[in-house]
C-alpha cells in the first residue's frame, strides 16, 4: 500500500512545500524527484563521470556499466529487454522518432490515424511526416466520455491505413483507453501499433508484451526521473527496420567521405554524447517506482480520483464544469476543469474564470499548484468547446487532504469571482 | 591565471582521483563537474522543480525564470542573444537541426562543403541530408598539417556551393582553423557557414559577432556542464527560416486536425519538455568558466601543449608518432599519437601498440585515462594512414605534472610492448 507520510519524507522538495503550504497537482506536467534519484547523479558526477562507449580506462567503463545497466533496468520496467530501448531526451522526441521512422517505410495515400484526444507530441510530428511524404492523417473523432477500445479504431480504418498511433492515457480527460487486444487485431491487418505511454507508464503496470505494440513512448521526468531523458521501446524487428534518425558519432560503424555504415540497435539511434546522467537518474527512479509497485501506485490514484469525484458531486456547485470519464476505473488521476456559469450570463464580465486566474488564484488562496490552458491537446480543448481548462493531476504523493485543499479554492475562486 | 591546484578543490571526483592516482585526460570526450553546477542541479530538484512555461503558479513560475535566465547566461556567454540559442542534447543535435533545416532551403544539386577533419556529427548529418534531398556533400582534402583557412576554402568552391559547415578546432589534430573573415567572404557570395563549436567553445573566448557564422553547435558536458545539454546558435534571420525540426508540445502556436501554427525561436525548435535542470547545469558551468576566463583557459591549454610537445622532441623516440600541427599558437589541448615501428617491421606482431591497448596500460601503468578509437573522425583516422590512435586531451584542471605522467606511460608501454 502507498504510505504519502513517508513517501514524502524520501522528497526533499517538501520541506520547502511543507513550510510554505504548498499542494503541488501539476504532476501530469513533471513529477517532483527522490532523493534516490538526485543522490545517483550526485554520485555519478562525484565518482564516476566520464563520456560511456569505447572508454578503456576505469572511470569509462564505470560510467559506460552505469549507462548500459540503467537501460537494462528500464527495460525490465515496461517488460523488454536492453536492446528495445532507445533513449532520447522525452516523449515528445521519442513520437518523432517513430513518426519519421515509420513514414518513411510508407507509399504516398497511406494513411496514419490517431485521436482526438492526443498530446499535440502525437499529433504534430505525424503532421509534418505525412505533409511531407503525401500520407493522410486521420483522426478518430472521440467524444469527451469516450473511452478508445478496438472496435472506435476499427470503424475508422481504411484500407491504406499502415499506421495507428495512441495516447494510452489522455493528459487532459484522464481516460485510460483500452488497448488490450489492440495490437493483435491490428497485426492481423498489416498495421503498425505505436503507443504514446507518457501518462500510463509513470502511473500503471505497463507490460509492452502484453501490449503486443510496435513503438512505446515514454518520458522520464514524468515518473519521478530527471528532465531531459525520455525513452523509444521498439521491437527489435521494427528497430532494425527504422532508418537512422540523427547522425553523428556512437550511431555509426564506420564513415566514409561518401557514406556511413550505421551501427547496430540501439546505438543507431542515439547520435553523440547521451544524457548519461539522465539515465542514471531515470534508472534510480524506477528503483523506486518498482518498490512502491505499480499496482499499488495505480490503486492509490484509483482511490484519489474516486474521491476527487464524491467531492465533486457532494459540492454539487452548478458552475463547476469538468471534463472526461466519471468511472474511476477507467480515469487516471487527473481532474480538468472550468469554474463557469452554464447558461450564458448577459453580463460581458463576470460569468467565467479564465483558467489561468484560477491556477494563480489556487496559489494564492490556497497554495495549491494547478497548471492552465490547452495541456498540449489544443484539438480535444477545441471539441470541449473552451479555450482552456483548468488542471490537477496526482501522483503517489499525494492525499486525500490534497484533494480537500483542491475542492477549497474551487470553492473560494467560484465566491469571489462568479458574479450572481 | 589558472591555479589548477585551486580548481581541482572545486572538482569532488578529484577527491578520488587523488585517492587513485588518476590522471583524467579525456577532457575532449567529457569534462568534470565543478560542485557550482553539481549543487545548480540539486538546487533546483530541492527547491524549485516543476515544468516550465505557462505554469501560473510559484514553482512554476521560478522553474521558468531559471529556464530562460540559463538561455540568456549562455547566450551572452557567446556575445549572443537569448532568442538566438536553441537548447538542445548536445552539438550532434544541434548539427542534426543545421542540416535538416538548411538543406530544406536547398535545390536539387546544390553543394555542402565540408572538412576531412570534421567529427562524425559535423560529416553523417550533412550525409543523410544530401542524399534525401539529391544534394552533393563535398570535402576539403586538407592534410594533418593543414590548418584550414579562407584560401583553402575559396579553393574548394564552386557556382553551386550553398552551405560551409566546419570545425572550429578539430577534436583529433588539434587544430584550431582561422574561420577569421570566413564568414564575411561566405556572406559575400550568399553562402551559409555553420561551426562547430564542439572543441572551440569550452576552450577559447569565441564571439559570434566576430566569427560572423549562421550557426554554432556545442555541447555542455565539454565545457564543465551536464551531459544531454547542448545549445544550437543562430542569427535571428536563418532560425526564423528554418522549418521546425521536431513536433510536439511548446513548439507551436495553436494546433488544429489539419494544420498547426509554430511558435516563434527559439520555442519552435524546442518541442517536449526540455532539459531544464541540463540547462541551469549549464549556466553554473557558463559562470564556472567567465570567473576564469577564457583568455586565460586558452592561454593555460597553450602552455601544456608546448610542454608535450617539448617534452616530445625531448623524449626523441622513434615509435613515438603523433599527429596534427607542431605550432602551440594553433594547437589546442589535444596531443594524439601512436607507439608504433616507423618501418614496418618483418616480424608479425610487436612493431606497434594497439592503441587500445595503449589506453588500457596507461591506466593500469601510470593512472593516466586516454581515449583510444577513430574519435569520431574516421576520415581523418584514415587520412592519416592508420585505423585508430591514441588521444591525450587537456583541460583547466590539467597540469604539467600529467603531462609527465603521459610521458612516463608512454615511455614504459613502448619498453614492454615493442620488440626489438
Amino acid at each position: 500500500m502507498i504510505n504519502v507520510e513517508e513517501i514524502r519524507k524520501d522528497f526533499p522538495i517538501f520541506k520547502r512545500f511543507e513550510r510554505e503550504n504548498i499542494v503541488y497537482l501539476d504532476n501530469a506536467a513533471t513529477t517532483q524527484k527522490p532523493k534516490s534519484v538526485i543522490d545517483s547523479i550526485v554520485d555519478f558526477y562525484e565518482n564516476h563521470n566520464s563520456n560511456v562507449h569505447r572508454g578503456v580506462y576505469r572511470v569509462g567503463e564505470e560510467a559506460t556499466d552505469l549507462y548500459n545497466r540503467s537501460r537494462e533496468n528500464v527495460a525490465n520496467f515496461i517488460g523488454a529487454s536492453e536492446n528495445q530501448i532507445i533513449f532520447v531526451r522525452n516523449a515528445t522526441e521519442a513520437l518523432n522518432l517513430a513518426a519519421s521512422g515509420l513514414t518513411s517505410m510508407l507509399k504516398e495515400g497511406d494513411e496514419v490515424l490517431i485521436s482526438r484526444m492526443e498530446h499535440h507530441s502525437n499529433i504534430v510530428p505525424w503532421q509534418i511526416q505525412t505533409v511531407a511524404r503525401n500520407l493522410n492523417l486521420k483522426f478518430i473523432d472521440n467524444g469527451e466520455k469516450d473511452r478508445i477500445d478496438w472496435k472506435m479504431v476499427e470503424e475508422h480504418l481504411s484500407p491504406r491505413t499502415k499506421v495507428v498511433s495512441l495516447t494510452q492515457c489522455s493528459n487532459i480527460l484522464g481516460t485510460i483507453n483500452d488497448l488490450n487486444d489492440m495490437g493483435k487485431h491490428l497485426h492481423n491487418l498489416g498495421i503498425k501499433f505505436v503507443i504514446d505511454g507518457a501518462q500510463s507508464v509513470p502511473h500503471m503496470p505497463v507490460d509492452v508484451n502484453k501490449l503486443q505494440c510496435d513503438l512505446l513512448a515514454f518520458s522520464g521526468h514524468k515518473m519521478l526521473g530527471p528532465s531531459g531523458i525520455g525513452c523509444l521501446y521498439g521491437t527489435e524487428e521494427i528497430l532494425n527496420e527504422m532508418p537512422p534518425y540523427m547522425g553523428g558519432g556512437e550511431m555509426i560503424k564506420e564513415v566514409y567521405e561518401d557514406h556511413f555504415i550505421p551501427a547496430d540497435v540501439p546505438e543507431k539511434f542515439e547520435a553523440g554524447t547521451p544524457n548519461i546522467e539522465g539515465a542514471i537518474g531515470l534508472s534510480a527512479a524506477v528503483d523506486y517506482l518498482k518498490k512502491l509497485g505499480m499496482e499499488n501506485i495505480r490503486e492509490h490514484e484509483r482511490d484519489i480520483i474516486s474521491y476527487v469525484l464524491k467531492r465533486e458531486d457532494e459540492l454539487n456547485m452548478d458552475d463547476l464544469i469538468s471534463y472526461g470519464p466519471r468511472d474511476p476505473d477507467i480515469k487516471a488521476g487527473i481532474f480538468t476543469f472550468n469554474i463557469r456559469k452554464k447558461i450564458e450570463s448577459d453580463k460581458p464580465f463576470g460569468n467565467e474564470v479564465h483558467p489561468h486566474d484560477i491556477s494563480h488564484m489556487a496559489d494564492r488562496i490556497e497554495g495549491v499548484e494547478l497548471r492552465s490552458g490547452h495541456h498540449c491537446a489544443m484539438p480535444m480543448t477545441v471539441a470541449l468547446g473552451v479555450y482552456a481548462t483548468a488542471r490537477a493531476s496526482f501522483y503517489i504523493y499525494n492525499d486525500k487532504e490534497d484533494v480537500d485543499h483542491l475542492f477549497d479554492s474551487i470553492e473560494k475562486i467560484e465566491k469571489r469571482m462568479i458574479v450572481r
